[in-house]
Order: C-alpha cells, then structure tokens, then sequence
C-alpha cells in the first residue's frame, strides 16, 4: 500500500519537475534530470546523509524509468497536467507524507536518534523539490508558500511518537496520512503559511 | 592512453571553469573553488552516489594541483583561451567522453545494474557543469544548448553495449571516442540541439 | 576550549544564516533550514567527502537544537545583531578558524595526504555560508569580498604545518586562532581582498 502511494507520488513529483523546467525553456534531457531531482533527489539526499550505500534507487532501476517516462510524458499533457492542477496537488500531499513517513522508518532502521529520524524525515519530503528549485534559479517555493515543510514536521513527529508508543505501523501510516493530508488540503484552502520573516537590514 | 586524455580534459574544464568564474567577477579563490568543481565535481558526485570511499581525487594529490593550476593560469590566458575556443569545444568534447566512459566502468566495476551505471557515466560527464553554473548564479547551459547530455548518454550506451558484447575494451573505448566526439562537433557544427520544452503555465 | 569556541561559533552562523533568509523573505521554517545548513553544511559535506559515517551532527542531536534554536531566536533580535555587527563578524572569524582547524584535525585522523586535509579544512570552514548563498539565490559572498577563504588557507596550512613539526596541540590550535582571527580583522577593517578577475568574454 505505501509502495503503490509512493510509486504514485514519485510519477507526480516528476511531472510537476518538469513542468518546473519547462518554464526555463530547458531542452528534453534538462526536463528529464529535473523530474528525477524532483522526484528521487530527496531519497537521494536522505541515504547519502545517514549513510546508508548502496542509495535506494540505485537497486531499484524500474524507479528511473518511472520517473524518467513521467517527466517525459508530462510535456504533451502540459496543459491538461495544469487543468488537474487540484489533483496533482492532492497528489504531491500525498507523496509528501509518504517520503517523510519512508525517510523516517529508514532513520528508526538505522538507529539514529529522535532528531535525526525527524530530519530524515523531511529531508526526504522535502530536499527534491529544493533542487528542482536551486536547478531552476529560484528562491525554494518550499521556504515561501503554504504550510509545506511544516506538514511534513508534523507527520514526522506524529509518526514516531506513534512507533514509540508501539502503535501497530498500519494504523501509524494511517493515521499520519490522514493527519498530513488534511492539514496540506486546509492550508491550501485558506492559504495558511508560517510567519514570514522579511529583514531589510545589511547582513554578512 | 585514456589517462592521458582525462588529464587534458580536467585541464580543459578546470580552464572553462575559470572563465565562467571571471564573469562574475569572483576573486581568485573562487575562480580556484570554480575550476576545480568543474574538472573534479563530476566524479565527486559519482563517487558518493555510488558510495565509493574514499572519493578518487583524494587519492590523487596531483589532480588537484592540476586543476587548481589550469583555473589559475587561465586568469591571464583569458583572451588567448578566447581565440582558442575552437581547440576548448574539442578538449571539452575530449573531456565528456572520457568522463562518461570512466564512469560507467566504475559503475561497472561495483556491480550495479545497466541504468545505474549509464546515469554514473552522465553524472560523471556533465554534473561538474552543472555546479559550475549553480555556483555562477546561471542556469545550467547543459540542460539548454546543443547537444551535450545527450552525447554522453549515447557514448554511455555504446561502452555498455560493447562491453557487455565482449568487444575489446580497446576497441569499446576507441569507438566511444569517435561516435562521441563527431557527434558532439557536428551538433556544434550545425546547432543541433533537442526539442526545447517552453511553458508558460503556472506550476507548483 | 575548542568545543566551546565551536559552540559560540556555530550559534553565531545560525544567526548569521537566518539573518541572510530573512532578507529573502522566507517562512520561519526557511529560516530554520538556512541556519542550519550555514552553522553545520560545512561539516555535513566535509564528512561526506571524506567518506566519515555517521556525519558528525547526527551523533550530536543537541548541535540540531542549538543552531536551529539560535536561527529562530535571530528573527526577534534582527535590529540587535545588525547593531552587534562587529561583535558577529568576530565570532565569524572565531568560528571559521575554529572551523578549518576541525575540518583538518579530521582529516589528519583519516590519513588523508596533505593537500586533502587543507581542503577538509577549508570545506568545514566555508561551504556552509556557500550552501546558504546558493540557497539564497546569490553568488556566495565568499568568493568575491575581503579574505575569506583565504584566512581559512593559511590557517589550514599553519596548523598541518604545525602538526607535523610536532608542535604540542594546544599550542598549534592556539597559533591558528591568533593568526586567523588577527588575519580576517585585518583584512575587514582596511577591506582587503583577493584580486578579482573580471572577464567579459563569452565562454562555453
């Protein structure tokens, strides 16, 4: 069931890579590497930071062509892609819990410390969409927009606390599914962000 | 003989590098910072995504010499490096395919599957590039220009095919070097560059 | 006494970092982020270069709370630390050589060859504020103002230097201070810097 959600999630995430490159006017093989940024960079990330070789990808090569064939795919159906704009964003909810809930049962694997998995966690929600963004010359939206970084936060915690108190892990998943799709659709809805800090001021 | 080469190609780039660092007006330390990710950022990548420790460069001392002294003597070389652009895009086209073909055998080498090991030889080829123009506030020309990525996943698919074929390596290396290398002059030639993905739409 | 001088200098770079992210209007949440990839990516990418798992601050889940805490707390005193500018570009100094001397130390243990340890030295000590400039969307600062990098080399090159003379540690993690820190106060107050290299021409 997470594998399947999580196959889901990875064909979005490189979708919405590359529709991120299109608006950069990048040739096909740039709209490939972003899409798989997007998609496979936080795991990426996540196992390269904890340690943990060979990288999950590099044993699973049907992910490449995944997320390779659906960033592909995704340039003739740009505009219908944008139509289902509401789907997709449901979509990326979900892959966003889902690579935090991943990123943190890899952590709890190894033995990290709370911190850790929790970092772990949002490290692997959230660092692809970062290189998407830093490849695509932007500030990352995930820094700037609705709640984002925050609902993954929030699952993390959510999802150990309920490993440390034995939950069975069907329920945990569940629970920190529901928990993290709903507060993701509420802030959409309503536009609800963390406080902004804007500072004017010279700095180093 | 392949050795050679990969040591005119990390002088090549790190050169390449330099001038980029220069149009950005950095100070000589970054210019070296510049030079050496160029040349040597490409492996240092594959080398950690594959989980190969200790990184090769570190095992190298002199290549790092090299590289910092190639960025640093490109400083008052700019304009004859200028004139010379022509004999650069050869260096470079040099430099690609040493650079894929040395990657996909160490990939090889490790055992991992066929995709994994064509992205080690892309990722060896072009991700030096790549932080080049990240660092330089630039985005990256290799996801936007002629054929580039492009001739490093051919030459990575025909060093695999050959050698999987049995082919001598002699002669799978020769080969990678002649498809690669006329194929990179005549996109460069004739401008041939892959279909641009341009989109306008809004996106996540 | 090492520990302590990392201490104050890695709580002095959070702030530093959430000051820079302030300016980009990022969410509290991207305050976070930068803060603490400026107080510990200079560290992250040094072990991973050199191979060393576990990364150092995930056996130390309380350098998470001090750098992410420190980078929040940076958000209501903005005015302040501005005003303290002298005060942070001190203990900037105090922490880069507190930096690169780490960074060497670890190298050493590993039995890396001299010029891999100068660069263990010198990633500890600047990769941090590079990582918050490219996440920031600017061209890191290091590369083009007053002697950065620069003090982080002849600090490097001072302590291996010292080393291996066996020269008692103490007395050679004390040289490095004075010389580093007197170096970069130098350099800051008559705004000394590298020549810049200033290139016009096009290039690949």
């Amino acid at each position: 069931m997470l594998t399947l959600i999580y196959l889901i999630a990875i064909t979005a995430e490189a979708m919405t890579g590359a529709l991120a490159a299109g608006r950069r006017n990048m040739d096909i093989f740039g709209v490939a590497v972003i899409a798989f940024l997007t998609a496979l960079g936080g795991g990426t990330v996540r196992d390269i930071v904890l340690g943990r070789f060979p990288i999950g990808w590099t044993q699973h090569p049907e992910y490449i062509y995944l997320v390779l064939g659906a960033g592909l795919v995704a340039i003739p159906l740009a505009r219908h892609i944008q139509r289902l704009t509401p789907l997709f964003l449901f979509l990326d909810a979900l892959g966003l819990v889902a690579f935090t809930v991943i990123g943190c049962d890899v952590a709890l694997g190894m033995g990290y410390a709370t911190p850790v998995v929790v970092m772990a966690g949002m490290i692997t929600g959230i660092a692809g969409g970062v290189m998407r963004d830093v490849l695509c010359n932007r500030v990352p939206v995930v820094f700037r927009q609705e709640l984002y970084a925050s609902v993954s936060l929030v699952v993390a915690f959510a999802f150990i606390l309920m490993v440390k108190l034995g939950v069975p892990q069907e329920v945990g998943i569940f629970t920190s599914f529901f928990v993290g799709v709903v507060l993701r659709m509420v802030a959409l809805r309503w536009q609800l962000g963390l406080p902004v800090f804007s500072w004017q001021g010279t700095s180093h």
